[in-house]
């Protein structure tokens, strides 16, 4: 039975301060809920009955069979799916140590709660297993992410963190011959350049890129060259698209593939 | 003045039918109307008077200075700016001969107006003047593809075709050498390729990807390889995400400065 307060509950998550109060968050459709079911603690689960019938076993503390009109009732998408889940929201441990070893993202104020969600994606795409966020971050149990990341929450983790403190940790661990890219107007052409297997790749604000606070911790400037070099273009990429191409390029020149055509 | 009916008008836009009926699109905020301004036949604008105070010379049929509170009931945007603007949509002609010297992109049903908007932006940053949308392509001036084109529509040319007969033209055309590149689960790894400086890219929906009916045009499949290779990852990229790499690798491939540390 779908009661009124729970319909309230469930969608009272789109914001963040009952997110917070909670420690939970929403995940809907068939695609997001089943990649989140095995990683995730799951508070509650609202479904039709078709969807239990093409599923396995299922860990979650409340499971709420209805029709598809209760699941609109509760849902925030435009197209209510047929499931949905409310998680706990997990406690992560940043292992510093791990960090020396990995390429990881650093995202300095990005807004957009697709544009982060899609960052998301794209790390699991190309293995990078952390990301650490700025505290004006976008939320990543924000619904809106939660939709654009396709499930890869559940091999990627996410920090929150002041990030000068981070860094002046990170250089006090014995860290400061660790490399940190960053994107800027006057950076160099990464494909010219040998970029490391490991280190931190920080990408800035939507409308402002990285902060003068941060850029004092940019140990290599880099800058996606447009096509052709001269010509008028836009004055920028989308900060997703830009992601995805720089960590495409780090990982093309460390992959054995990447270099057999040159 | 700002009579109810103009308002209205201007809110209708945000539907393709009244976009459709009037001809007109709407754009919003300064960066975006600056731009488009020198390009597109401004029918209405709509201003506050310090806005006006930073531009030079404005040619539109209509000028309306209003405070922010008149903008911001004639807005679609949940943040109004200072400016709107109300365009003619132009009419294009395609120049397949063109097409044969050009790399360009190809749309096979992309639904989502920002991720439309987003490719838009990055064939501008690629120097990629024209893309082919299927009649099931979200439509290009949708207020949320404008917004997320930054501008680029001002130097990047689009053309709702059949695609079906859009490729049987350019086979008949003597075109069949002409490459056409699309995404697919078994395609090639394009960094081991000799990508085409010219030649077609198509990109296809967010959930199916490219239709059966258009794959059988397709010469030469592809496929982003995740990294590393073997492990469990997202099922797939984001559209504009995949799109962006696989122009930015195309582009690098034919660029004086892509190869150099190769």
């Amino acid at each position: 039975m779908l009661s009124k307060n729970k319909i309230k509950w469930i969608r009272s998550l789109e914001h963040k301060k009952f997110r917070k109060e909670t420690g939970c968050f929403l995940a809907e459709g068939n695609k997001l809920v089943a990649d989140m079911l095995p990683y995730f603690e799951c508070e509650f689960l609202l479904s039709e009955s078709s969807w239990l019938a093409t599923q396995g076993d299922i860990r979650t503390k409340e499971h709420v069979i209805a029709e598809k009109g209760d699941i609109a009732r509760a849902s925030l998408l435009r197209n209510p799916q047929n499931v949905l889940a409310v998680f706990k929201q997990p406690d992560y441990i940043l292992d510093t140590e791990m960090l020396k070893t990995k390429l990881s993202l650093v995202l300095n104020g990005i807004q957009d709660p697709g544009n982060l969600g899609t960052i998301i994606r794209l790390a699991d795409w190309f293995g990078i297993e952390t990301i650490i966020c700025s505290p004006d971050t976008a939320d990543i149990y924000n619904p809106k992410t939660m939709q654009a990341t396709m499930g890869a929450l559940a091999r990627v983790r996410t920090h929150y963190l002041n990030l000068p403190d981070f860094f002046k940790n990170m250089e006090e661990a014995g860290n400061s011959a660790f490399p940190i890219y960053g994107t800027f107007l006057e950076g160099e052409n990464p494909y010219q350049k040998d970029l490391s297997p490991t280190g931190l790749i920080v990408m800035g604000n939507e409308g402002n890129g990285i902060s003068s606070e941060i850029e004092s911790f940019i140990t290599q400037k880099i800058h996606i060259p447009s096509y052709p070099p001269q010509s008028e273009t836009s004055e920028s990429l989308n900060v997703a698209v830009a992601t995805a191409i720089i960590c495409a390029e780090f990982r093309r020149q460390h992959s054995e593939n990447g270099k057999a055509a040159f």
